[in-house]
């Protein structure tokens, strides 16, 4: 792993949470992107190099509907730049650590991602991801 | 707020966590610190310029022991930089945000660190922090 790439937390809403990490950041966020196959709505801040993404269900089924379900809002994954997603995600499964996805799939910010079970990662929801 | 400082997880065992993301990050914790005043023990990771801070906590009634009881291991909170944390956390209550000490106090890695409450915060425990 090179670096963190961003910090994905989910919220009830795009809007309140612009409103408020607006002010708390004191910057605007740059965009808005949906994946629709991911059942997710995302908007980006960036700050010192870091990005911050927020996700928005939009649908009941979303796993991010599912998580506010089970844990409220709140920081939902943290994501690390790997330079060869699929040799990292090789390298990780020799070393113990389960993949949730098998094969990498099309994330937000033109990206491949691949997510490790927080099962086998301490509780944190961990994403590798890879820029197309 | 300058930069992300550190992320703070939660988490029921330092060894076991060390094993895990030591492995993951593909670097060794740099350092652990007991805050005997919060009942936490810390240890700390870098990657990218960004830290990584592992909480256990010292005795049952600590604020760590009383977060994963709830919500399970997992991200406690996101900590930012501030130049001048008494300054930062008069002008946050002025725009609405709820902080936890109202006075800041000692925390680890050297600094002064104020919370401000996940229910203004849109879920998120935030931290101030300033270096001593």
């Amino acid at each position: 792993m090179e670096k963190l790439e961003h910090i994905g937390i989910a919220v009830k809403s795009l809007k309140n949470a612009h409103s408020v990490f607006e002010t708390l950041l004191g910057r605007e966020h740059y965009k808005i992107e949906e994946v629709a196959s991911e059942g997710v709505r995302t908007s980006f801040f960036e700050i010192g190099g870091v990005k911050i993404e927020f996700l928005e269900a939009t649908r009941d089924d979303s796993p991010i509907a599912k998580f506010i379900e089970k844990k409220g809002e709140g920081v939902h994954h943290l994501a690390f730049a790997v330079s060869d997603i699929r040799s990292s995600m090789e390298d990780y499964k020799k070393k113990g650590f389960e993949v949730i996805n098998d094969v990498p799939k099309k994330g937000a910010d033109n990206k491949m991602i691949c997510f490790l079970h927080p099962k086998t990662t301490g509780g944190v929801l961990i994403e590798l991801c890879q820029d197309l």
